[in-house]
């Protein structure tokens, strides 16, 4: 993610709205919570996100660069699904079902604060018809829909959203509900079996 | 699931038992609910049931034949595990998956009914460690052994649990978070596309 930048004097806003406080940049966060869980990521804009806080657009756009990047906080990932979609595509597209059983496996592996906020996230999305929604939307836009594009296939969109299912199924069973022999089973055994399962879902 | 019992006149207890009443089938499944969920399927016996529901054993195995049936209706499965594992395996083993997958998407796309019951359940396996461990115990004793030892190979149940991780994934996908182009494709495109899949995990 780039370095954040430091929050300078606030600018003079149009009448009614608040300038930057000191909490401003967590309370454009909690609006944009609030804005990606009510019209989803696709339907939802930097301007729409100012408007929920109070605040100008030029303001959200001092905090953050872009829409993806307000997301990605907001959601509190514990990666950048844009560099995710990176490290997937940098190789071979016939080793492409491996890299992604690593990158994905990796986020939760690394480190403890990843896997928990990785579990918050899931826990959230499959009990809450709004984070599902924003969810879902956002990683299409971000990871799906990229991968789709370099696979260059009329169905590519199917084919990648196949790998993500076998990824959430693995994910859930290992991680949050301890299915054995998957929960203990060490990282090289799961990533063995996942690889030649994405690569056919991509391009068997 | 075989016909239920009529229940008759309930039999003399021993000493601060209750007898059968008129609901004693529902606090039955009360208490086989809790006593599930506080000790999983795996220790938990028809005896310990009854404890917890205050009555003798022998008024247990009047309403409900065994352990596995008790589970069943306790959880209010929409089918039955054990005619699922059987109906997976009658049929040639390389066509396992097409069979897994057809059986699975069945047990959701058949009834609404069936589909709610089958919503209901995943939400609270995630959503719950004590719920999710009576679950994958029973599933694992009733469907996941079964269909391991028609394998006959020595990592068959790392196999077939894998292939429930792509299961779990689809239904999560399709029927929870509504991910596209997954949720609105239709039944036999996403037959043709796990079939393969988790041919692989069982076979490959």
């Amino acid at each position: 993610m780039s370095p954040r930048r430091t929050p300078a004097a606030p600018r003079t806003t149009k009448a009614g709205r608040r300038p930057g406080g000191p909490d401003t940049r967590g309370e454009i966060l909690g609006a944009a919570r609030k804005t990606f869980a009510d019209n989803g990521f696709t339907a939802t804009s930097i301007r729409a996100v100012a408007r929920a806080a109070g605040v100008d657009a030029a303001l959200v756009h001092h905090y953050f660069d872009s829409k993806d990047e307000l997301f990605i906080e907001a959601m509190a990932l514990p990666v950048d699904p844009r560099a995710i979609a990176a490290a997937i595509l940098d190789g071979p597209p016939d080793e492409l079902g491996r890299r992604i059983a690593t990158v994905f496996l990796g986020v939760w592996e690394s480190t403890d604060d990843g896997r928990q906020r990785m579990k918050a996230i899931f826990r959230s999305v499959v009990g809450n018809d709004e984070v599902a929604r924003m969810m879902r939307e956002g990683i299409t836009s971000l990871i799906i829909e990229p991968v789709s594009r370099s696979l260059g296939v009329p169905d590519a969109h199917l084919r990648t959203s196949m790998v993500a299912t076998q990824l959430i199924g693995l994910a859930i069973a290992r991680y949050l509900v301890g299915l054995e022999p998957v929960a203990s089973a060490d990282l090289p055994t799961i990533i063995d079996r996942l690889a030649p399962v994405l690569q056919h879902h991509l391009t068997g």
